[in-house]
């Protein structure tokens, strides 16, 4: 079985699926059983914690999905670590998604603050899954400080661009000890395919299912999109080449003939 | 049903598999059968046409695919011409995969001689589907001239480089009348997932699925590329922003409580 | 020197200039200049024959420049070998640019209508240089024809989006008997620097220059930015390497020392 | 006059160029020469600083040149703090390349290390330039720590790769309140063109000079590149577009006169 293993937890689906944008929980309920994902990410509110019958968390089956709180909205480490907490706090299970987003413009990752959180949170017993730019040095910093996961954006977050930070990560996957999830940015199903192929260990999408017309048909195309890109990279693809060669053997019996 | 309609018969598969290079006809057919698809390629040849017992074509099965003759290595349109001919002759139904390149180094297509050998075939009752540069104005006449499709590389064949023509590919999709095939350099799922998010109707896949070590694998992956990437187009794909967009709602209780 | 001969003809500049969508002739003239462009290419129009003191003319100094009157609206070839006998006949020089784009939107080159209206225009005695889309074979029939360049767009005209069709141009540039000029879709600097590296003889740009508020500065811009492409080629450019290379030799003291 | 400023420090040139790699000291100096480069950056190595006479040093003029000592080889904060002290002790002005380089096979910037060494070199009075991923926050951290720049990567060091990390420079610029130098894997001028034409404010190539055949002819073309690229910026381009635009005004009088 070719299972995604995190903190010694299997899973069998490499698609992670956030909650935000969607225009309404059912819908959303059903993009994630389309997904298949047994991963699905919420961010941390009040409201969350303080009322149980929340009707977000209403619509996702925890027996089916493990629930991953995210950090969504700290601005440095210490507002991050307060998230973390307060879920544990609240009967989630210690496992967080770290984010930590000084700009509210691009939403982009302060490496200093999240390295710093995850040495704490790390310490404090959390399975840790950081959120970063695509930095080689960073994952490797954070791998030592002992999280479960480097997750380094595709493209600024909400801009479908794909895997422009495509470099970086073939060299954050080439030196990973810990899986390496694609997240941010990704916003088709080639776009989960080619970061697959490169030999991601899974994806994260959010975005792209949320908005369009037809969340769960989306979402299944996500689904076959990632396991396109994971079955390839096992069978093995080929370079590319500068020249071309010909599909078929050429054929000289016309010439012959003449 | 979704399904693909070229001359008035329909495939529920949009992957168009070729048969040149594989280490074995055994993993050809192991490979065609992974693949799902409806329409096989074959290069026309003397022994296809003289020795019904031949090897190759004892692995397709006539009742489940389709048999697509091209006419690899024809340089000129008389010469296409001719395999078209002669593969009509030998039983095979009309439906013939026009190529004409004059080129034995890059294989890229002639558009001059294809569209003469299209107008001949077509006027014969031929089903023809050319294989093209990305060449907008060269696909409305081949169109005007009644070919079945269009088949435009998105790189120069057997270079596994993806939709290299991207620009002009969108556009011959944008004024088609018929199927749009893309066709050549499609390397990896993610290739043929783009392809079918553009909204091109079908792609056709050869050189990455016979030269890697486990084509029955790479073929289910290319499979689940073309799904992925139609399913995707058809829910309503995204555009791309510039501007980041955070998934998770920015929650205010942090900075509120201090 | 390294001179660009077009039919026997030498000419220092390599770069050339379209004179379409200018703000005013004084401007125009003013890019002109600052360009250091030898060739300038006029749309062909019946006010330009008849009136000799067309305000346009007027301001480009035929001891300067060559005149070089397009076929800009032609949509076929009998329209265009019309539009360069006029031309002829009303005392331009007998060099044309080839233009046949049927469709009014893309204003995509013929394939077919400028393979024969070149055909024509050599024989009665013209130096022809085609538009066309970025076609290796269509380039080897033109130059079999006798045409003298061949000018491959780089995307479509007026998108500035730069080299797009690089593979196709390569191929053509490594196959090419006559100069070939880049034209059509070259919106920056960059972007005629990275013809030029890859050994484009020429490149012609018009729309990127005209619509900027300082035509002059930016025909400056593209003026080093030829340069500076074609003197990367002649000095020869380094290979793209998957692995880094210190620039600076690493030093060993620091360990050393502890 | 365009300047390029910083810290209260005026230049005319904005390409910096490195000193690695080249096969001679007299190449070297001929290239920095052609670059009109008036910064240039050298490894510390403690030859350079005991040994005045140090056949490097003396190949570059400290009157036309300033020369920024950088701190290639450290691989924590503190080694480069001692490097950069060593400097300054031996005659150096307090400028200096900050360079953090853990990995020895990827040259790849340590966030962490680089920030903290920004961090006590500004207090001690340096005039400090950070080479760094691009990456927006710790772009910010370190403007805000007192950097004189900042100097985010476009690839790799030694790949010759381009602007590959685009979208986070566009983000870096568009927030940055120092000058923005786009540093390591700028292989050709259009490379250094299209940085500039985005924005930023100098370029350092070392590399793609030292490597070629003719170091200087290189410069030189690199030099163009430079200003090509800034021309264009302060000119204004056009932005891409999706649909053609003819550049010449489409002529109605063939079909008129029909």
């Amino acid at each position: 079985m070719d299972e995604l293993v995190i903190a010694g937890r299997s899973f069998s689906s490499r698609l992670m699926v956030g909650t935000g944008k969607f225009a309404s929980n059912s819908l959303m309920a059903d993009a994630l059983a389309a997904s298949g994902s047994q991963i699905v990410t919420v961010a941390l509110r009040r409201v969350d914690i303080d009322r149980p019958e929340d009707d977000l968390l209403a619509h996702i089956d925890r027996d089916k999905y493990l629930l991953l709180p995210n950090t969504s909205g700290a601005r440095d480490a210490e507002e991050a670590v307060r998230l973390a907490r307060l879920a544990r706090a609240a009967g989630c299970e210690p496992w967080v998604k770290l984010e930590v987003t000084p700009d509210p413009y691009y939403l982009l990752p302060d490496p200093i603050e999240t390295l710093k959180a995850a040495e704490i949170l790390v310490k404090e017993g959390f399975v840790v899954l950081p959120y970063i730019n695509a930095d080689p040095v960073l994952a490797k910093h954070l791998q030592e400080a002992g999280t479960a996961t480097v997750m380094p954006l595709g493209a600024p977050i909400g801009t479908n661009k794909g895997v422009r930070t495509r470099d970086n990560i073939a060299i954050i996957i080439e030196q990973a000890i810990v899986p390496v999830v694609v997240d941010a940015g990704l916003g088709a199903p080639s776009h989960v395919a080619e970061a697959m192929e490169m030999g991601a260990d899974a994806v994260l999408v959010n975005t792209a299912l949320a908005v369009t017309p037809d969340p769960a048909g989306m979402a299944h195309a996500f689904r076959l999109g990632v396991e396109a890109g994971r079955r390839a990279f096992l069978a093995g693809l080929p370079a590319q080449q500068q020249k071309a060669e010909a599909s078929s053997p050429l054929t000289g019996f016309l010439r012959d003939e003449q």
